[in-house]
């Protein structure tokens, strides 16, 4: 089996290299809009399979792209990338002292002869949801955080890796690698059930 | 404030660096056995604190000692580190298929006459709880781990930030960084409690 992973990120990076299975990376460009109905887990759902369509090179019958997508839901609404650092900090003080949720989506794409087809699908996704609460955040950590990590490529505006995970987070329920934009573990077991 | 992370674990001094205090590290060697009355939590807060009285250079008035102390808790029973390969595995076999508890405790030490002394005390001790919920793990997943990655300096035989801790853990409850060894965020607000 040789994959290809469909993103830059170098936190999925280094997950995906963490279970000791050999791939590449290629950077895909896809429009990341979406129906306006979409809710929650279903938006990255969408955005992914997008980004693993966006994949113009035929796929050999060995090779698996994946593909993955995150954002950050909080009261029935959608955090995605900020605009520039005014936003990003409008976005932590939403967080502030809040529970939101990250939805992680993967999608698997496979080419139509491929030997790791599943139910006869070129594709294959699933989300994962955390839960993860932040206390109180000052004004200063804020503006602090924003100034020095500047978080405009993260969606909620914030890396759980990153200082403000270290100081804000009080707690997360589920897993926290699908806080980092990639829920490694259920993609292991999904390979090896197609392996 | 000048911060003694009296740890050389690479992952609590990552952890520390990440809140951007400066702070200098030293290797303390401390009798690790505890009285055998002692439960769960009651552990690391004991050797925690054995650690950091451990420290024999007398502490600046300015100086703060952080020691830590990590167990895992499985129905009863500690799991230290593994003695051999063979223990590893089979601590291993123990935690597959179950949910495990994490505990961490951190002990801040100050000098008699220090700024940062609080409630007229030396120490200030406080433990964190996670869960862990491994699925069931193959002979062949437990044993390719333990011969590709040596856990033999960790609690419970397994890191969660390496091969095993992607591949098994389904879910934590609580502090993933409490899990790597250091519940940073409640480090970071004592710290700032007594700034």
């Amino acid at each position: 089996m040789r994959l290809i992973l469909g993103s830059k990120s170098p936190r999925r990076r280094e997950l995906l290299a963490g279970i000791d299975i050999p791939f590449k990376t290629v950077l895909i460009k896809a429009d990341e809009s979406y129906p306006s109905e979409l809710q929650a887990g279903e938006i990255p759902i969408f955005i992914s399979q997008m980004k693993a369509r966006a994949y113009t090179k035929p796929l050999a019958e060995d090779e698996v792209l994946i593909t993955a997508d995150t954002i950050v839901w909080l009261d029935g609404q959608m955090l995605g990338k900020p605009k520039d650092d005014a936003d990003a900090r409008r976005m932590l003080r939403l967080l502030s002292g809040k529970t939101h949720q990250v939805y992680t989506a993967v999608t698997f794409r496979v080419s139509p002869s491929s030997f790791y087809k599943k139910k006869d699908k070129e594709l294959h996704s699933f989300v994962c949801q955390s839960d993860v609460t932040f206390r109180q955040l000052t004004d200063d950590e804020i503006s602090y955080y924003v100034r020095t990590y500047r978080p405009l490529d993260k969606a909620g505006a914030y890396g759980i890796q990153e200082w403000i995970g270290y100081i804000g987070v009080t707690g997360i329920q589920g897993s926290y690698f699908n806080v980092m934009g990639f829920p490694i573990q259920r993609v292991y077991s999904y390979l090896k059930s197609i392996e």
